[in-house]
């Protein structure tokens, strides 16, 4: 049942798939940096790496996968146009790559999600559709777009093409740094990692892929030690990105992250919070909090750097209301009279 | 005498100078990239883009033509070690090209100085050496230096490896650019600008090149009015890094920046600091004061824009106390209780 199970998963999306995506999606997406910090590698003793992707056009990784799926679509599909749930990061970016081509985009997101991201999808032209209280209230309504007014269904992470869209991400970050010995990612649905996890385990094995969540809601951890799709409660929490179930028929992500990753480690709001202070004082980088978990992991001493390692910092689409109350809440000493 | 002026100028730096530099810094340097800023696009109704330099290695553009001086010198040189007085942003990046080529680096500079520039400085294992209280008597340590123990003197910006190593900026802008009405540049020493002129103006004599400053203490401004080098009070300002004079015995970038800067603005520390602001809140970028100017001459409407319009965020070493305190300054509905 494994062997078989890990073949299929092997197969369903290959380093092909990740090259077409990167030769599909160049123009289209930014090649990001991967540059030292300075404060983390002092911190732990060994060089770490950022790698910049929360400096892509739309603000997260996302473009490069809902980039790869929209141009992988037939031009017949791209007009009858492209639907999603999405937490906000997918949806901008899907509505960027939908704007690119001429399709129409329906995106769905629940009331949770912050009102910038609402804001942010609708400044692209796309259709902001705000159903219900979770992820599984807004896939609903994206089912029946489908089913009734035949549009294309985007998953936010369950797709080939999406993953070998967010896998061009950790190609670039093992071409940049061949020996490492770590790269903390990001964990929700699984998207990102599984594609990180292809591209460098291809080109290294050796290398650690660590994917890094919050307590609240960690859906794909709680999957992982039931040994299959679960249902979990979708909560509150800074990272918010990170939030949302995994599908209970999900079809790639979850054999992909149990094969591929190594180790997950989950992290306290008040840990994630810091991370975002850190990187603003130290790194003067605006990040949001599903983006700053790798440096949550290593502040908080939960993930020990053994070697040079990688951290994705994946999207920076934070409500700057929540970031300035973080800053003045945490360090007073920053706002003084002086 | 003013074609003959011209012509000594022309000859000073050349596109040719400007591609060698290229070929000798690519290894060492960030190609920074250019990004629509959604803000100011839909402000002026016009695509600005951000040439987001501040996000270069040691913080701001100073490592391209630090790095480019640096590796003009014959190994024997290097071996003497380099000297400078700056401001922060030359020496830290000439301390960084210093250390990748195992030179002895001494980095004078004024008590004006932040002391978060100054412990960068150390950082990076050259010598930070704290002389008087103007960029002049900073100058003066360099010179015994150089008479004295044989140092070699590399100016921020009146040297033509310098400015070749930062046209290297302008190259990338018009590449990435081609049709660009207008590129909004920090004018400081003239460095920066006279690079980034001499490149856009050779692959494009129609963009226009806008110098940028601050009123308090806008040394090249006053010697443009006055037609020569002269004297000009160094006041405080958030721009800091824009302060200090251009030198009496000025040989390069006066002459550039009268022959090809189009026009030239200042701003107020007001603008300056709404400028910060917007960048934070809008673009979720930290940059430094002397980064902001190019937002600030957009906000305040001192600048117009009529096409496409670059605007080079130089740097992002700005004092992290200072930052904190204009976002809870001139935004206290971010930081509510909320």
């Amino acid at each position: 049942m494994v062997s078989s199970m890990e073949q299929r998963v092997a197969k369903a999306v290959t380093m092909t798939d990740v090259l077409a995506a990167r030769r599909r999606i160049a123009s289209h997406v930014l090649r990001s940096s991967l540059t030292p910090s300075m404060s983390l590698s002092s911190h732990t003793g060994h060089p770490i790496l950022f790698k910049n992707e929360h400096q892509q056009l739309t603000g997260s990784f996302k473009l490069r996968g809902a980039t790869n799926a929209v141009l992988s679509l037939s031009s017949e599909e791209q007009q009858r146009g492209v639907a999603a749930a999405s937490t906000g990061n997918h949806g901008r970016a899907l509505s960027h790559a939908a704007l690119a081509t001429g399709a129409k985009a329906i995106i769905c997101m629940s009331s949770l999600v912050p009102t910038n991201k609402v804001e942010a999808i609708r400044a692209l032209g796309a259709e902001a559709r705000i159903v219900g209280k979770s992820q599984d209230d807004a896939q609903r309504e994206v089912d029946r777009l489908v089913a009734e007014d035949g549009l294309i269904d985007i998953p936010p992470f369950d797709r080939a093409e999406i993953i070998a869209g967010q896998a061009t991400l950790g190609l670039e970050i093992i071409e940049d740094a061949p020996e490492l010995d770590a790269v903390l990612v990001p964990l929700s649905g699984g998207g990102l990692i599984a594609g990180v996890a292809l591209a460098i385990k291809t080109v290294s094995p050796k290398t650690r892929i660590i994917g890094v969540s919050m307590e609240r809601g960690a859906a794909m951890v709680a999957c992982l030690a039931a040994g299959r799709p679960i249902e979990v409660d979708e909560l509150e929490t800074l990272a918010d990105s990170l939030g949302g179930g995994i599908g209970l028929s999900n079809r790639y992500t979850f054999g992909m992250v149990r094969d591929l990753v190594d180790e997950t480690i989950l992290l306290t709001e008040r840990e994630i919070a810091g991370a975002i202070v850190h990187a603003y004082v130290h790194e003067r980088e605006v990040i949001e909090g599903a983006a700053a978990v790798g440096i949550g992991a290593i502040l908080s001493g939960k993930f020990l750097a053994k070697g040079p390692t990688a951290l994705v910092l994946s999207g920076r689409n934070i409500d700057m209301g929540v970031h300035a109350q973080l800053i003045a809440e945490t360090h007073p000493a920053l706002v003084g009279d002086a």
